[in-house]
Formats: C-alpha cells, structure tokens, sequence
C-alpha cells in the first residue's frame, strides 16, 4: 500500500527555508507561498507527500512553476488559486486527472507551489522535481536531458489572462515562446508544464528533493533555535563546501526579457580577507570568481547564505553591506552528463568557460 | 434550400486583385496565396461562397488571418496546410465542427486565407469578414465592436508551433498576448480567430465582402484587358473618391513589434503638381496630409493604386517613383459610430485628429 507523508505546517515551515537554499538565488522569495500554506492550513486544509516510486507507471503528475523575473513577485503577490487555476486548464486541456502536483524546481518559492495547487485541488505532492535546485530556462531540466516531451504548457494570470502553448518542435522553443507570454502577462505567470506520467518521474524525476529541502531548513531552524552555527548545520545533512565570506559591496541588477540578471560584488573577511568575489546571475547565481578566477558555476549549486541566520538570500533582494557565506552543494547527476552539461553548464549561460566541479576530486 | 456559389479560379484571380485594394496597403500581398488556390484548384479542389445569412444561427464559423508584419511574408511563404491547421487545432481545442471560415479582414492575402483553409478541409467560404478592408490589430473588428467574447485564438506556424491563447479578459489583451506569441514565431503565424456562431455572423459580421472584392478585381481585370482607365473602373463599381495622383518620392518603413510601421512621401502630378501628399502606415494605409492637413484616415478606405494597371501597392512592396493614384472608400457603417472610431478612429492610431470623413456631406 502507498505510504504518503502528511506534511505538519512545521514541514513546511522549513521546506520554505531549504527551498530557498537549494533555489541558488533564484525561484522566488518562498515567503509568500509560505503565507498562503499557513492560511491554507490554518482554514483546515493538508498536503501529503508521495514518493515518486508509489506512483502507477501511468498515473499523469502536473510540474508546476511560477515563471518569471523574481524581482517582479514582490510586487505581483503569489495566490494560491493561480497555480491551482494552471493546473485545472491544463486538467480540462489534456482531459487528464493529475494523482499528484510536483515541482519543476525545488527551488524558492517554487518548492512550495505544488502544495498550494495540492492543497487548492485536493491532490498528493510528489517528492520530486526537475532541477534539484532552481534554473532560469524551461530546457534547463533532467526530463529535457531526458528528450521527454516538451508540450503543452499552460499559463494563466491572475487577471484572467490563460494561454496554452499547444506544440512546439523542441525544449528551448518552449522556453522561446512561453517567456515571450510571460513577458507580456508582466513577466510573471502560474505555469503547468507538460504533464509527465508516473514511469516519466519515476525514471527522470529528481527524487526526494522536497524531502531534502525540509531536511535542510529544518537543520538551519534547529540551529537558529540553539544559537549553533546555521552554515554548519547544513554541512551537516548535505555534503557541501564553503567557497567564500564576505560582505556585499556592489549589486548590479535589471529585469530584462523576462529574467533578473546581473552581477554582485563581495569583499571577503575571515580568512577571505584581501580576496574579491564576484558572481553573476540570471534569476540564479551561475558563475563565482574569486579575485577573477573562476572557482564554482553551474551545475553545481551556488548559495549565498546569511552568515549569521543561514538563510538563503535571493538574486532580487541582495544588497550592501549583507554579510555573507557563499557555499556550493553538489548537483544532481543528470545535469553532470555531457547531455546535462549542453543544458546547465557555463557554456549554455554563454561564459566561455569548462566546467570543473567544486566537488571534483 | 441554401445557395451557394462555386468559385471559379477566374473569380479567384479577380479576388486577389480586389482584396489588395481593399487591403489598404496591408493584408499582406495575395500573390502567393492566389499560387496555392491555382495549385489547389489544378489538382481538384474547388471552394463555394455561402452568404451569411445562409448560415444556422447555431452553426460555428471560422474567422482566420495571417497574422505579423506584412514584410516578413516575402521570405515566410504561405502555404494553405498551415491555416487549415490553424482551423483543425481550433476544433479540436474547442470540440465544434465548422460548417464554413470566413476572413478576419478581406483585405490582401488575408482575403484568400479563408479559401486556402475552405480547400484543404472541404467547408465552405462565408461570404463575410469583421473588418470590411485590412486593419494591423486584433480589437480592431466589427465583432469587437460588437462586444462580442475575444477569445480562444490558436496560433500556427509551419515548424510545428502551436499555442493557444485560451483566455482574455478584453480585445486589447488578446491583442498583446497573440502579438507576443507571433512576434516570437517570427512575426509572421496562422491564426483561427475566436469562434462565431452563425448568430454572431449574421449580426456582426461585415457581410459580401468577398463578393466586394471580385466585382473591384473582375473591374480592373476587365479594364486592363480593354486598355480602359482602371482607376474609373473601381469608380465605377464602388462609390470612391481620387485624393492625389504623383508619384513615390521617400518610403520609410522598419518591421518593428510584429507591425510594419512607417510613412511615404509622394509628389503630385496633373491636377496635383506642386503639391506633396504624405502617407503614415501601421501595416495599413492610416492619414493622408496633402501639404501638411490631413484630408483622408481610417476608418476610411485609403487605396494606393498603380495608375496604369489599376493594382493595389502594399506598405511593403511601395518603392521609389512609381507612379499612383490614391484613392478612397467608404468605410463599413460599424465603425462610423463612436464606439467603432474608438477601436479605429485616427486616435486609436494616436494620432490626435478628429475623425472626418472623406464621404461626409
């Protein structure tokens, strides 16, 4: 029989931290998906959590995403009904019946997506997504490295706008022409992306990501509560390292075509003390260089973390004088293939640069 | 019992000829779509023209246009599958079975779309657009005016892109959300316009426009057989006004947010010697100042024609000296009311001139 977690507010509580950990920057502040979860649960709804291995090979499952530049999610707040309403077209598009709502990437606030559209419609989460982590691009995911398909994806606003992109030849014309919507619904919309069955996430689905999202926030959090040191708290449960601390001193940053980019500059203390890092960003920190060297880039996951909290800090709320430690956790295995590297590596986000694994031996 | 009438690929070629006068400059060229209809009807197809009122008020109709910057037709060439799957994918988006397609404007290729469609799918042709001539964007329709629900849209293009604009709460919305879709397809796609009942046809719909159009083409065919004035001819069988003769002296033109946006200069000849006429175009023929005052803009009809062969001059094909002569039509009476000079009235160009038309007594 299928075991489902029930997930308590606590859960969530701390899948909002670790989710914004593991979103690299990018997917959004979680804080106000996380609002929405209390009041969700607070009016008597609950999400349960179902391992990928308990779905039917051909149960269908909804990834869902808010899509966009994050700077703008602090002006066009996040409710719950829109990512319930992307899913609920998509249902009546494809005449499909969804078992459960997964992530398209753990990352930031689109860690805690599905359970608003979960809780919304009644629907199991599925311990799984597509990134491990957050990536500004549709073509950036283990089901496109897998070739799965990339169609159709629905998008809807909360103004009434809803648009399916039916059909197209390939992952990056997906990402062509639902940004170029997206753009124009204000650079922000509730996605439902093409829908995948159970064998799909079963053998292309990055499992268990939710779990370890919680797993991580709920570390930071226990040490936050014993005044322990938080960064070491999540070296702890993850197998990371510690790349840099310093203190921001230059941000650069622009919403442009329907992303955040740019650039942050830090001068390091403690033992960084002398050096500069710089990191550059499109919605996600990409590439970290270290008085000008390149020493940690895509796919391995940059976190710039609050030195004194643990908390993730995100492209579009950094700022000066913040006090910093910057880590790097590994990626998922798919993204380290030649395929996975096409998609994700410095070369995609156009650096001219091989990639070297922080956590290459 | 209904009446339908056979086209013959002799009213064809007529309808070119008249759908480009009616075009306005823009409708984009009906050359390649007269190519398909002669492949078409050689290898045995054959369309019939139903008159709206004809239709059941029940029955479904499609409205289709080729949507983007006239320009870009020159190199996207048009191919009749891509329209009739324009239409299919709406009827398997929405489950109706249309019993004919009608045009969004009559105006240029867009006028023989319907027939492309009608051919490849075995319907009929409704006798009918919402537009009466050619207008650049989406709210600027009868059926608009008529308040009348804006959406679903599908949108095609010949590399297998497919999307759906599925909801939108007004007319303008669903232009700038098709045009975003378009411009990403390359500024140039296949569009099934939001479904009309029979019902909507007969109330909204501009009706005998395509019949309009071969009676002008079958004139100015006839014309140039018999070495007759052309430009009588049209006068002959519409009640149409000569603004200017010259010739071509300055073309400004840049393909820009799916539009072909730009202004021409001509200098007078014959009666009009010394004076110069400027001509601003948003796809279609908008203002025309004689000296500085603007004597002719839309809604009403501003046909720049060759002087010798009668033939209409698109916004994309008008070059240095050639020489025209510009004439004018009557608008529909659609949009001759407030609520129509509100969707196309010379400000809704932003242009800040009160409308005032060539035909007012």
């Amino acid at each position: 029989m299928t075991q489902m977690r029930d997930l308590t507010l606590d859960d969530i509580e701390s899948l909002a931290v670790g989710a914004w950990i593991l979103g690299t920057g990018g997917g959004g502040s979680p804080y106000l998906g996380l609002l929405n979860m209390r009041q969700l649960y607070a009016a008597g709804h609950k999400v349960q959590l179902l391992h990928p291995n308990d779905l039917e090979d051909d149960d269908w499952v909804a990834a869902v995403s808010n899509m966009g530049a994050p700077l703008v999610g602090q002006e066009r707040l996040t409710d719950s009904r829109t990512i319930a309403r992307a899913v609920t077209l998509m249902e009546e598009y494809t005449g499909y019946r969804f078992r459960g709502i997964m992530a398209l990437e753990i990352g930031g606030g689109n860690g805690i997506q599905p359970l608003m559209a979960a809780a919304q419609l009644g629907r199991a989460v599925v311990d799984a997504d597509m990134m491990g982590r957050a990536y500004p691009e549709a073509q950036m995911t283990s089901v496109s490295v897998g070739k799965l398909q990339p169609y159709p994806l629905t998008t809807v606003d909360c103004r009434g706008l809803e648009s399916i992109v039916e059909k197209v030849p390939t992952w990056k014309w997906m990402e062509r022409v639902s940004r170029k919507i997206c753009v124009e619904y204000g650079s922000i919309a509730a996605t439902c992306k093409a829908p995948r069955t159970g064998a799909e996430v079963k053998q292309w689905g990055i499992h268990g990501t939710t779990s370890k999202a919680i797993k991580i926030g709920s570390a930071v959090r226990e040490a936050q509560r014993l005044h322990a040191d938080p960064i070491d708290a999540i070296l702890s449960v993850e197998p990371g390292k510690i790349l840099f601390r310093g203190k921001v001193v230059d941000v650069e940053r622009r919403a442009t075509e329907g992303f955040l980019r740019g650039r942050t500059g830090f001068d390091g203390t403690d033992e960084w003390r002398g050096t500069k890092l710089e990191l550059s960003f499109q919605n996600e920190w990409i590439v970290a260089w270290l008085d000008g060297e390149p020493i940690a880039m895509s796919p391995d996951l940059i976190c710039v973390l609050d030195s004194v909290t643990g908390e993730a800090i995100g492209t579009e709320t950094i700022r000066y004088g913040q006090r910093v430690t910057v880590i790097a956790l590994p990626s998922p295995e798919v993204f380290l293939t030649p395929e996975g590297l096409h998609y994700v590596g410095p070369k995609a986000f156009n650096y001219d640069i091989e990639f070297k694994s922080v956590f290459a031996s």
